[in-house]
């Protein structure tokens, strides 16, 4: 017999999970290493330590400890925001008229508005353990910098934020939140670097992107004593600390007697999808169970579904490691029409290779009618999503109304990475009309694309 | 032995009240009736009609039913965002060095950011219940504004948001966000009314205030078909629903065997305070405890504290009905430099009496130690509170900080009424060093006391 299912379950703190779980222990085949540009050889650990700090460069290229210890003193602020609902969205359903049941796991209840506090603890605490003075990072939305200006105050490092000038623009409040908790914020391209001197000598009106962005940021740590560059997406350490967040719904699914049959995330540069598909991953991988895994990218920033499985710079300026993974070149950079995140080039390369082996599924879907979903869904279930959060609410809903037709009784679960607090000019854009699709045409890709690095005897 | 206390208590579904708390029928002397300012009598249940919907008309003038079953259809919306938490603050406890152990009852999780949606949910349920169209209110904040356009879009009503002027301006995105909820916002005051227009004759600049806004929405819903006027505090009905708070608190503190020696809530018109005391009153007015309970009052708009206790008009326009209350006078304006809400000229009559029969105490903070606190508090908990609730946390510091003094080991609960992400404009001034506190002259106060009206017989 099925459990009476709460509309809201919280795990207590006790059964909160107390490591994070490593994907990579566990995949068949290995994404490919990363490749320090500078000898065109598999990078070492000690290639990363100039920019990383040190458990984080060894966490980055650990594919065989399956369970990280959280420090404690990680856990003693995930307890303050943690755990996250697992909600049942009834209203949704009802609305729908599907026999199917969506559950979503929400993210967006602490100050950072999204998941991203959960690796910002994580990385600001590590670099504190190593003494450092402070770091340095990129954001797009801004969900990031927020989230590491939290965990940089209370660990008390200095903080740089380079941020998509676009979103500087668009999000004048998230530049005030990120200086209340003491950081520093600059709209990328800046003059502050070489980098970003070099695009704005060619375009001085350049909206910036999160390659560009990161280029900064990376610039600026090596180049400031005491600072390295933290990340917030991408890297396979923000997949290992993201894991809490599929382990605490996988944990609380269990407690209903409940499994999905799809699992839904939103997907940028892939930390939330791949924490939360962490452990039912793992289960599929395993064959102990087999849901669909569908990532949701925006169709104008389109790297799953029409991008290229190869080596590329995980920056604009061409001066970070290359990773494989799918990408859209490095240069690319989507329309500033684009509200929200999930505007990078590329792809986590844990979440590329599980792709190209085929264990998920992804989709694109448009700026508009991702917005029509996330009204549909704040008007129903009281919560104002992020956009980028609201790729996976409009394929839930795409789902539950396929199930609707076919009369299947699906479970279906999505990420609901964050609130749209700070994206209210995209919505009065959206309740004025005024908003585009701006899906990029192959022609206005092909630049990016030709232009991905050619690497001798690896990737011609 | 005590329980091991948890960072954050949420209680189950079932465990949820399924009734409001009415406090009135608890007190040893009732709150003076109303007076219908066109009889200069007490009002009747039907001189409420026109202006309120009848549920909420009956709950407004009844003081002796104890407790009202909340309709099922008001639980489906409170489960979606309630239970709130219950939260200890170890990292405030230990960054002041304090034996006190501090308690706060976080009500900023949902869109509102506040408290607000409470009520807003059921005073929009009984409206559809009796059939309108649609409803009016003011706004000073915007929390109430966008709480009630959730409430109103779940149940399908029309809206008119009367916003204060100088909020409307601080908090363009408050704006959007009511909108995206299918609400109509103006700034107040406006020229859509006699009361809005007669106002702009004398002064085109004016910035605004919570009385002339309720001015405008009375007015409105009177001459609307199929329109009644809601509002968001200081009403007897809006304490009620508020008890939710004081309810959930009380529980949670029982699960782990506390009980507060102080409880603390921010003070506007009072709703916050009204509910979250209301279970704690009861065993004080009952003699089963004793706890001590403190409003917290903005310096610059101080009606408990340099107000008076008399029959005063609601609104600024002189159209609502007269109620007893602490008032500084229905013209009175806070400062512009004012941020956030708690900027209401008088004060819940229930909260009113209490106070005036000794059963709470009152304090005034300046604007500055209330962001000090703020930001003090957000760097701890990583919650960034909404100033209002700012009161609040400066306040229980400074109870902290004298437990420190004396060495007691005191119990503290104070409210955490909601999130400060649309009173960004507010911060980014604090951080530059630019907020003042704008207290009010004697002088300054004098015309609005001055003012209050003389009721012959009555009050001279």
């Amino acid at each position: 017999m099925k459990k009476n299912v709460p509309h809201r379950l919280y795990l207590t703190e006790d059964q909160l999970p107390r490591q994070w779980y490593n994907l990579r222990a566990d995949m068949k085949e290995q994404p490919a290493p990363i490749i320090n540009p500078s000898t065109m050889k598999p990078a070492v650990l000690e290639d990363l330590y100039p920019v990383f700090c040190k458990e984080l460069a060894k966490q980055e290229m650990d594919s065989e400890t399956r369970y990280f210890d959280i420090p404690e003193e990680v856990m003693d602020i995930y307890k303050v925001y943690r755990p996250s609902p697992l909600c049942r969205a009834y209203h949704l359903e009802k609305a729908l008229d599907t026999p199917a049941k969506i559950y979503y796991k929400f993210e967006g209840n602490n100050t950072s508005g999204s998941h991203k506090l959960n690796s910002a603890v994580a990385q600001a605490y590590y670099a504190k353990q190593q003494g450092l003075k402070g770091l340095t990072t990129e954001t797009g939305a801004g969900q990031w910098g927020t989230a590491l200006s939290e965990a940089c105050s209370y660990f008390g490092l200095d903080l740089e934020v380079y941020m998509v000038k676009v979103s500087f623009t668009q999000k004048p409040f998230r530049k005030n939140i990120i200086e209340t908790f003491g950081g520093s914020v600059f709209a990328s391209p800046s003059d502050r670097t070489e980098a970003g001197r070099k695009i704005l000598a060619v375009d001085p009106e350049n909206s910036g992107s999160l390659g560009c962005a990161i280029s900064e940021a990376v610039e600026r740590a090596v180049t400031t004593e005491g600072y390295r560059y933290v990340l917030g997406s991408v890297l396979n350490q923000v997949v290992l600390h993201q894991s809490v967040i599929g382990l605490e719904a996988k944990k609380a699914m269990e407690l209903l007697d409940e499994y999905p049959d799809i699992v839904i995330g939103c997907a940028g540069g892939g930390s939330n999808l791949g924490g939360l598909i962490a452990p039912f991953m793992q289960d599929k991988i395993k064959g102990k169970s087999d849901p669909r895994i569908v990532a949701v990218e925006p169709a104008s920033c389109p790297s799953f579904t029409r991008g290229v499985y190869k080596y590329d710079f995980c920056d604009t300026g061409m001066i970070t490691p290359m990773a494989k993974m799918y990408t859209l070149g490095c240069t690319f950079k989507p329309s500033a029409n684009h509200a929200g995140g999930l505007r990078y080039h590329g792809m986590s390369p844990i979440l590329s290779k599980l792709y190209h082996d085929g264990y998920m599924e992804a989709v694109a879907v448009e700026q508009t009618r991702v917005f029509d979903a996330a009204v549909q869904f704040a008007k129903l279930e009281t919560i104002l999503p992020a956009p980028e959060s609201a790729h996976a609410i409009r394929q839930a809903i795409d789902e539950a109304l396929k199930c609707k037709e076919s009369g299947e009784e699906k479970t279906i679960l999505f990420g609901l990475t964050g609130t749209g607090y700070f994206d209210m000019t995209a919505y009065a854009s959206y309740n004025a009309g005024n908003m585009s699709d701006d899906i990029p045409t192959d022609e206005e890709l092909k630049p990016s694309m030709d232009a991905i690095p050619k690497i001798p005897g690896i990737q011609e």
